[in-house]
Order: structure tokens, then C-alpha cells, then sequence
């Protein structure tokens, strides 16, 4: 039985402080992730780009974390995916979205996907979109504040996604036990296309 | 209907040019994003580095295609998917997976997920084992040559998957007409975490 430790715990007041300085150098990121996907220049220029960014990469490990990021909570008892690959601000792979738990009980986000989360030209790839769902899902599925992992997940895809300004929402249909069935869908300009329905257990570490 | 169109015509000689000038900008990023993750450093050297990496992007930015990179094909017919979220050589996004394909039929991969893969501490973000197992059934459905989209796929998550090396297959299950039945896994050092399935469509346009 795998049991996760949670890292640190970072004083509720230096959190502001942290995002400040980490979450722009991700976003900086990010930009640099679209250019180096969509670049022409030439072979010296590609190199000139390479030395600074390795330059950067040296700065930056020259005081890093022992593997991951983790997830860590403040002293407040917030909790902190940081790195996570879907709403981890300091993840430059993360789009990031930011998802809202609405009064009704259900989550939903509005985010933005471009050219790094492509699979048919101009459109998203499939599994990003599995990707995604699987998280919103997640996410209302712990709603109580108590850890699910997903059981089961099943995606149907009613058309192709536009790469572009997405919605993505989820809400708990039932819960039985230690189970929660949480379904959900991912939008474009033109409405919905990929459903999904999973369900989300509460592992054995978390059931007191 | 969505019909995909295959932007440009790469001569075939120019492959290998481009993959040597473009393959080592997405691996430094790749080094990169892990760093910025990981990194402790102080603000005055985070700062330095976001400089050193809008210097990049704005090199690389002085020409680029417009929109995404798109799915391009050599003039000998070779698909150039360098822009894509699993496999992509020029998506520093991408792990990326480089997939074969066995003599039996089947399609296999071994990789490596770090840090910015992770979702519970340690392990393997649900989701991203799902873009995975998306993209690898994909793989042995389009195996005629003939493009198929997702249908529908289901992914069962038998326990936590470890960051690190990582192994992937999927195969045939059968084939109905437009439809193609696929399965397969994800495993870690421990053996398989994730199972799935999924139904894989030709495209109306690619039925002739």
C-alpha cells in the first residue's frame, strides 16, 4: 500500500512571497515552450538561444529541491501542487488552470490551450483532454478535503477540441462509501467535446 | 466535419538538418522546466534567469510559423509530428515517447517521467498516464497507415504509478470496419499500474 508524504510545511506567510518570485520565471517558461515549438530561426541562432537557456538552467540548480516537487501545505493548512502538471504554477508544462469550486457543488475552469498541447493540427490532443478531465474530475471528487484517487475514467470524444480558449467542468453524480462518481466535460467555442465519468476512491491511508 | 490539413512538404534530405538543429533547443527546455520546478534559489537569481530566458524566446521569435506547428510530411511520405504533447522531439512538453513497432503488432515504449509528471508525491499524475495510453492505442490503431481518432477509452488504475522508467504497449484487440478495438497498459519497476481500452474511428474524409 503506497502511502504519500506530504513535504514541508511552508509558514502561511511566506506563501505570497514564493509565488511572487517562482510564478513568473514558469510563465517565462511557458512562453519559451511555445517559441521553441513554433521557431524558424536559423542553426546560430538556435544555439545562441540553447547557451542562454542552459545558463538559466545552471542558476536555477544551483539550489534545488532532492527530487520532486511534492505536495506541500502551509502552516494554514493550504495545500500547495505547485507541480503539478495541470494547475501547478511553478510547472511550466501546466497550462495552468485555476478551478473554481461554484456554490452548486460543481468545479469548473476556463484556461488556454496553444501550440505545446496539440495533437491534429489546430486542434487538442486527445489525451490532453483525458489529461484535464481527469483532474477536474479529481478535484471535485476530494471536494470534502479528503484524498480520491482515480478508480476508473472513461472519456468520449463527440468531436475534435479547437486548440483556443476551453472550459472544462465536473460534478459528483453519487457517492457510495469510500467511492465517489464524479462526471464532467471539456468545451470549446462550440460546446461540448469529450464527456467523462469516472469514479474516485478514497485510499485505505485516508479512511479514518 | 473537421478535416486535418497536413501543412507543408518537408524534403526528405532536410529532415535530419532540422532534427539536428532543433532536437537539442527542446531537450535544454526539457532540462530547464525541471529546474524551474525544483529550484530554491533566491529571487535575484530567479530574476537573472527569467531574463537569460526572454532573451531566448525573443531570438527564437524573430521568425516562427504561424499558429502551431501542425503535422507535416516529408516529400518520401515521412510523418513529422514534432510538435505533439507524447512525442514530439521539438515539444519540450514531451517526455518524448519514441514508440516501435513490434513484429507481433504490438507498439511498445520505454521512457522516463520526472518531476514535471507528478501529481500525488512521487508518483505519476493520473492524468498523464491517460495522455499516455491515449496516444500509444492511438499509435496501433492508425498502424495501417490510415489516420483514427479516439472514440472512446477507458483507463482502470490498479494502484499509484512510480516516477522514473516507465514502459507502455497496447495492441489490437480487433477491427470492425471503420472501428478499431485497442488495449493495453502503462507499468512501472513494480509491474502494470494502468489498463486501457479504447474504441479508435477513421475519420469520414480518411475513408476512402
Amino acid at each position: 500500500m503506497v502511502q504519500f508524504t506530504d513535504i514541508g510545511d511552508v509558514p502561511a506567510e511566506d506563501v505570497a512571497r514564493l509565488r511572487e518570485i517562482y510564478e513568473p520565471l514558469a510563465d517565462s517558461v511557458r512562453e519559451l515552450i511555445d517559441a521553441t515549438i513554433r521557431t524558424e530561426v536559423d542553426a546560430d541562432a538556435v544555439a545562441a538561444a540553447t547557451a542562454e537557456i542552459d545558463a538559466a538552467t545552471t542558476r536555477l540548480r544551483a539550489r534545488q529541491c532532492e527530487g520532486p516537487f511534492g505536495v506541500r501545505y502551509t502552516t494554514g493548512g493550504e495545500r500547495l501542487a505547485w507541480g503539478n502538471p495541470v494547475i501547478g504554477i511553478r510547472n511550466p508544462i501546466a497550462p495552468p488552470l485555476t478551478i473554481r469550486a461554484e456554490p452548486d457543488g460543481r468545479v469548473t475552469t476556463d484556461f488556454y490551450l496553444g501550440a505545446a498541447y496539440e495533437g491534429p493540427p489546430g486542434h487538442v490532443h486527445g489525451g490532453m483532454a483525458a489529461l484535464i478531465l481527469d483532474h477536474v474530475l479529481g478535484e471535485v471528487a476530494v471536494h470534502a478535503g479528503s484524498p480520491r484517487f482515480t478508480g476508473t475514467i472513461t472519456l468520449r470524444y463527440l468531436r475534435p477540441t479547437r486548440l483556443g480558449h476551453l472550459h472544462a467542468e465536473a460534478a459528483i453524480t453519487r457517492t457510495e462509501g469510500i467511492k465517489a462518481f464524479a462526471s464532467g466535460h471539456l468545451a470549446d467555442d462550440e460546446g461540448v467535446t469529450v464527456q467523462a465519468e469516472g469514479v474516485f476512491i478514497q485510499p485505505k491511508w485516508a479512511r479514518e
